[in-house]
């Protein structure tokens, strides 16, 4: 059925499916970018950012992908001989591990399990253990799809002195992340996944202890593009920018904020909960299993144990190219992955992305059950309206 | 699960999901309609039209909805006394005889049961019974996605002398359709259809046939807006418009063409028909009733006999409230009906369409197998693939 | 200079250059138009067109040209013998005259040149001989670009029981247009004119007592693409439309609508008449010749003189092939016409309106002074920034 | 009577006025970018991209502003004690210089007027007396629009053994620029100026010998967002990407790539030297002084010496308050500065940045002859018509 010309459905774990809001702002004829009402339309954004964030403090959107933002906050507070703490529960913080040290730093490393979280009590023993350590490195949900309980781990780096650089990429507007109440320092997350903009921009929080860190920092960057300082003295001092600033995508941004905000930050989020439930339910109900552990999968990505036999490539063309469904390269052969984010965690998108998933699985040989997956979907979702409804008439 | 901020999958018979290429293609800025640029657009955009239409004739844009097209066709051909025969197996040939005969015309009708096509047979013999029989109207597939055999009745017309008014609002794109092969003589589509753009332009053929009868009738209109006249004049005699073009539905239409004929016609409609069998193998596993009788069966709609106790009210409410899905008020509480047309007739769109009301049947107490029926869509579209591969490899 | 691949500046009359506004919305995802969401929509598009008609009535949106607006007013209110006092002081109102005898009417028509506006004391007296006038037609601004004075000519019309069909397609949202204060009863304007939409739909009040004479009809169109009754019944009596509505017309007329009354209705309209006042300042001092009398002049769009030995065709020409600027072809060949629409009633709009025609005057052997003019265009803006900053300073 | 809801005209010097096709084009939806659809039309984007730059060498599309690229352009070729030729004529050479030095280059610097080019024999001798030398770094077009003989330079460092870095930001698409013949080996644009999208994307080309360079520079980045080594890693080896890539940019740089290849690049640069030597023409029949001397002024940048007693701040709140016309914020308070970018460097645009800066200047107390600057601009435009005309006559 599938054709060249016809719009796939993604379930890419970023970039997303854009929402319309998104899509129609980036069509928007473009000014200057210092004049007036573009200068306001850029402060009205951050505004807005900052809610999603749950953050009164600074907002700073850095022109690249999101991983421009994780390198400059890494840039911005290691120097050599830094000691930071890195919380270890997948790829991504693997990788950061690595940054860290070409930066200079001394890695203290906490690991768990690429299915479970990491466990606060070690944290706590850790920076007990090691009064030096000045940064606390955390990834909100890594590539396994477990995530960490950043809310407790905030409050203990602060506690301790520590500043924290969250990489929250995958979960800002679509699992709860509240940067103040968390007090976490530099949080970053991008436009292209659950707030369904398109890439392009890093999104991050600074916070003053932040700040004063980075400024004290000689190795921080100054005059680069990886520097946060060069935002702090353009934006937060002069009302100017660095360099010229990427106009349509701020608008788009603005545009997907507010869909958000006219939704209701909460009822985003629980609409993410429930696409996640649904795919766990169907995914489960088809004889597979769920990567990680029950209590800590991310609301935004399923990861699934890929059954044996089957690899990431066939099973990516099988979905493509029989039913139109295209899913993220795997890391991990021993996983495949299904992004929940915006769009695609709305509707009866987790019955197509469970659908093409597990009729391919059946397709390439695999013994599962199509009609209970799909069904396990649909009860999850008539279900959960249900509970809704009783809430409702109960209210 | 559903919010109002997101977009809910639409499966009504028309307006449909428009396509990408389609909205894209909206917002682009417009000139002048005189303006040289504009005249080649337009001029483009009627030579493709004409290709979906398999028609080397005359191709007229009317600006409005198709209904104007068809309306227009009627008083251009139809004077008081003119003998008309109406060919009946549904609720738009129905409003079309009343038209017909508010005009004055002498309505002979042949009924068929909604479930079932018109038997050319019966065509030929009212042909001959009725010599004044000047025009044969005929709806390609009416409102219970019943279609009729259109290239048989279109020779018989010609061979009497009548010339044909065919309504293919809903097929043009999405089922097979040769003017000129079939000898049709007006032919009405839309563009919101099975081509993928968004309301606002009827599309038409005129055969020469069909002029000279029109010109010949005083009664056509003249100087109106529901004047194929005014267009023949003012078009085809001077290249100028009767008034202000639709320009940006203009636009939108070549964008659409494009998209199809990049695809291929011949694959459009195939995508259509797997998208049709796949829900009608869906809905009878989960234990309905397909309405209309094994081939007659529409490609672009499928029409569901209700379930006792569900209402069309009941059942859209529940599609849309819980599951995030739109489905066609219908004109006929014995029936559901859903569109496949343009994007809607690729990928696993009838899996959220089947997937949706199986599911919310069910909700509403309905004993129906939910599993079988979206492990029918899914198998007959791996089916399908299957087919295809093995064709490939053949050939 | 010009390319054919760079955007032309575009000084139609309509289509108008469409606002960033208008176009953005055009580009929007659509569902089905029955939809809660689209309903909504569509309620609140027509309370704003209401707004900007200055109408607390009731708003049509027909599908198509502003032409079917006016034909379907035309034939909603008259029958075979209707009496109606047609106002001529230009072409629209000459073929409009031609509509209404075409229908049956009795016309009695007063002629004012097309240089000057109908003298309302002519139409008391015209409705004081023939008492058995129920229509009375007018033309707010036609092709010359001569207004008519429709707030008084609607009252007069009101206090002798006849209802009014205003011709405002080229002045909604650029001149002073108040529905229900001017007694006006069915008045018809465009999406694509200064509103800054694109074309495709006609925008309609009708007042009570217009309802009441169509609905008295019995020529009045029912079941047809030109009813008024039609919407009538479906849309203020149950909330349907007639047929399928131009979703992404509406969704971006609403668009338009909201930059419009963002701006300011009394805003928008100032814009417009020092467009004019710019683009005529220019042309007099080129040592042309404007076409209206002092007075009546539209603020929409300038007519001027022709000059001797130039033609609309070698006019157009120039402008386009020299200087990338379109203007409307004239109908009239002792004139050529500016539109100051949407977009180009702002900013430096008039400057390059006047800049290309002048130049491309002088270009064809007329004496003109370029300088002059282009000065002049400025000289006036200017002037009006300083009184408005003077009303400002002084307030 | 501009208005704050009225699209200005914008002049600045980038980001320009984006034309139509790369706007609409943002506004497509997008996928997956490992969707072989994406990679196809990425590949295809970087060879039109190539075209522009008229090299068969690798093109790297950085994800971020100009200053991303010439920062990597820096990083990658220097390392503590490179020896580095900068020239310098204007701002960006200078602080490119602080960059190079920053990053422990010994600089030699050659000086020109900021209104003046550097000589090539200058160029010629510091290679000789330096032999050292193993990077040139050179500014084709400074701020003050003045340009370098880049088409000389290139050579001489290519046969002293140097590379050179290029910074062509403001030029691609406006102004001749032959990266393979002229032998440059990191050339940086952007996709927000002559080519009409908007930024976010910067555009290099990378020499063999650049190539060779970077990868035994043991200083230059790898693993991070300055890393040009990343991309050729992984693109020009695995066909992959370092990060997710800015999907929408794509497909708006092709947009817009594909709408100067169709114009053809001669084509747009010759308009763009037409906007130029208008606007030049303008200013001067003012009364005002263009900044750099003649043979060396840019094509897509006017810089005018500011009169007396009018300061940048003045002059662009009245340009914009007054006439609703945008011009970039000046570096330099010497001067004003005009962009003639893609769509505004097309039809009568230089009549709009000379009407509004001249009309400007006059309204705040300049002695300005406004009729004659407006009438140069149009002359200039007419006369270029006329020989192109002869030109084609005489083919």
């Amino acid at each position: 059925m599938p054709s060249p010309r016809v719009q796939p459905f993604t379930f890419s774990v970023g970039p997303v499916t854009a929402s319309p809001e998104a899509l129609v702002a980036l069509s928007a004829p473009i000014g200057y970018d210092y004049d007036p009402v573009y200068l306001d339309t850029y402060e009205r954004t951050l505004a807005k950012v900052g809610e999603l964030f749950q953050s009164a403090g600074d907002i700073v959107l850095m022109q690249g992908e999101a991983l421009l933002g994780l390198e400059a906050a890494a840039r911005g507070l290691v120097r050599p001989g830094t000691e930071v703490l890195n919380l270890v529960n997948g790829t991504y913080a693997r990788l950061y591990g690595e940054l860290l040290r070409a930066l200079g730093a001394r890695v203290h490393e906490i690991d768990a399990p690429d299915d479970d979280a990491i466990d606060p009590a070690d944290v706590a023993r850790a920076l007990e253990q090691h009064a030096g350590i000045e940064v606390v490195a955390v990834v909100h949900c890594d590539s396994t799809a477990a995530c960490n309980p950043i809310a407790e781990i905030g409050p203990l780096a602060r506690s301790h002195g520590a500043v924290t650089i969250v990489d929250a990429v995958p979960t800002l507007g679509g699992m709860e992340l509240k940067v103040d109440e968390w007090q976490l320092d530099v949080c970053v997350s991008a436009a292209h996944k659950c707030i369904g903009a398109t890439p392009g921009l890093a999104l991050m929080t600074v916070s003053d202890a932040a700040w004063a860190r980075i400024e004290a920092n000689p190795a921080a960057p100054r005059r680069s593009y990886l520097s946060l300082l060069d935002w702090r003295a353009a934006w937060f001092g002069q009302r100017r920018f660095p360099h010229t600033t990427a106009c349509s995508l701020v608008l788009s941004l603005e545009a997907a904020c507010d869909a958000v905000l006219r939704e209701g930050l909460d009822a985003s989020i629980a609409r993410h909960a429930l696409a996640a439930r649904a795919a766990r339910a169907g995914f489960r109900a088809a004889g597979l299993e769920i990567w990680a552990r029950d209590g800590v999968q991310a609301n935004t990505i399923t990861a699934v144990r890929m059954p044996d036999g089957v690899t990431d490539e066939s099973l990516r063309a099988r979905m493509r190219g029989a039913y139109g469904v295209v899913m993220h390269r795997t890391p991990d052969s021993r996983q495949f992955r299904i992004g929940h984010m915006g769009m695609t965690a709305s509707s009866l998108y987790p019955l197509v992305a469970v659908g093409a998933a597990v009729q391919s699985l059946s397709d390439l040989g695999v013994d599962v059950d199509v009609g209970a997956a799909t069904a396990a979907v649909l009860a999850e979702l008539a279900a959960a309206d249900q509970a809704e409804a009783v809430g409702r008439s109960g209210a």
